[in-house]
């Protein structure tokens, strides 16, 4: 189970005091906190993507370029690209160029979003967002296939005749995550095109998904893919010294931050801190931190795992604690 | 005079042993010009965008954002942004994410470009580029307004309704120049919108900018805008120690791109090099080089002047010596 970060880029108050800090410092700790991840030993620092609100990350490549000039090793990944919303030629552009920029490490993951009410300000329909997906997929795969040029046409986009995107991606192609895991269905999709299995950051339990990645992988190794069934899953993150300063820091910064995404998703719910970090967050001590993804990857068994650090306001030196005590008492523990 | 360095990303082999460097090695080398002109005192990196050819950046704020991560102080644009072929909500997400991401640094240079065949690949009419140049640009600019939530609809791109593009960047409107100079018309169009004009980095003579600069100073200062009269202009410019060694060296690349550039552009031509380095490019020793570009300033006061060092496989190691040389050598009489 290789250990990663995932920054969703929330811009939200410190719920303490009110205070925000200025758009370019939320970036800059992100960007900081990328670097600071590959000093760590994590091995994957994934950016998610959003339009017009207050998760303030539009363009994870030019934020991925950043950090991948001030790191060597660690794979650098969008979660997610909303591929629907885009134009597969600019997306192959932008993220061929970070792949170039940073000898090889760009990865992706792609997905539908969170939004079906931004659909509209790229033209697209919400209501067509699987099909708009899986056409913007397969020109996205043809774009950065060895078989150039592509001539095509389709449903959600102008046609292209004989065109090449430049530059080329290290890998033909580079590897493609698909962000799912709400469904049956749309895991079975994920399978059906024997792509790697990103599960959401959303707060679910991981009991929840176990059917379903154990249905991904049954449905990858019955077309003959089983060692290409790669799984991901991501869980907010908070780790201190002791169990209770660990509760008593974080509890403003996760309700906060889970109340406001409730409601950019649509949905309306009390938010419960204890019920939160009984499943679907994850905050304590080392030892219980350790403990919890022990059991997600015995669950699971995940090839990937993503903490998200830095969400309600969380001040980055207290990001950056927690990482680091993560790095010195929860890495080597799940390492033995 | 500001000077500054704009690299177009050409990737072609150097014509000496028909060798080419990785499309890796040469983003990498455009990258470490822009680190190396800030270190060297220049006060401005331009990226030229391209699409479907051997100009390999087609992302500029990706790779400016590379650059920007390594710099401190120097001004980073594009040069030109094709804004008629692309999406200028994505334009305003990407540019902002760069202008936070770099402390304010961003700038930016508008154009349609020198391929109108690449229009129908982004869904888009050549035959409508000034419509859409100026529609995109009025969108661009009013999501880049103290105005906001944008509600708008055009011909060239979806309606948008009640949208705030994030992140914001730091000025409000950026500087945003016009990319101009083929006709008294367009530097009328420049004119009449009252933004800075950069003139083309093709091979024409400074003599025959002079009547158009001229013609877009009196526009803007009749409209009352002569403080915002800002002219940059271009040189492909080679400098070695002496005016034998750097018409020796730089022969064959500046005749090898100048040769691919005119069959890019649809232009039948001869490249004869003494004509070429006689009035449209620079190539000489220090005394020669800082003598041609004081003429330049003396005939057209430009505000920015932009040396294009790296064409037609000219070996990094080689583009850093002519900076350094230029640096050392012609900056100081410039300054003098």
């Amino acid at each position: 189970m290789e250990l990663g970060i995932l920054s969703l880029g929330d811009h939200l108050p410190d719920p303490r005091d009110g205070r925000r800090v200025s758009q370019a410092d939320r970036l800059r700790a992100i960007v900081e906190s990328g670097v600071r991840a590959e000093e760590l030993g994590f091995g994957m620092a994934a950016i998610g993507e959003h339009h017009f609100n207050d998760y303030i990350v539009s363009a994870p490549p030019v934020v991925l370029a950043a950090i991948a000039e001030r790191t060597s090793r660690i794979r650098l990944s969008s979660a997610v690209t909303l591929l629907p919303m885009l134009d597969p030629v600019r997306v192959a552009e932008d993220f061929a160029t970070l792949d170039l920029l940073s000898g090889g490490r760009m990865e992706m993951v792609i997905g539908r979003g969170i939004s079906p009410d931004h659909y509209a300000a790229f033209g697209q329909d919400p209501g067509e967002a699987h099909a708009t997906l899986d056409e913007k997929l397969a020109l996205l795969t043809a774009l950065w296939s060895g078989d150039q040029p592509v001539t095509w046409s389709g449903r959600f986009r102008g046609p292209l005749d004989a065109v090449t995107v430049q530059p080329r991606p290290t890998r033909t192609p580079p590897r493609m995550w698909m962000g799912s895991g709400m469904s049956e269905e749309s895991v079975r999709r994920v399978a059906e095109k024997g792509m790697p299995l990103m599960l959401p950051s959303i707060f679910r339990r991981p009991e929840d998904y176990a059917g379903l990645v154990t249905l991904y992988r049954e449905i990858m190794a019955s077309s003959g893919k089983a060692d290409q069934a790669l799984v991901g899953c991501c869980s907010h993150l908070h780790v201190k010294p002791t169990s209770q300063g660990a509760t008593s820091d974080w509890r403003p910064h996760l309700v906060s931050y889970a109340d406001w995404a409730n409601r950019i998703r649509g949905v309306e719910m009390k938010i419960d801190f204890d019920r939160l970090v009984d499943g679907p967050a994850i905050c304590g001590s080392p030892a219980e931190v350790s403990e919890r993804l022990l059991a997600i990857g015995e669950l699971l068994r995940p090839d990937v795992h993503l903490s998200v650090f830095d969400i309600g306001g969380l001040p980055d030196a207290e990001v950056a604690r927690t990482m680091e005590l993560f790095a010195a008492e929860v890495m080597p523990k799940l390492r033995s």
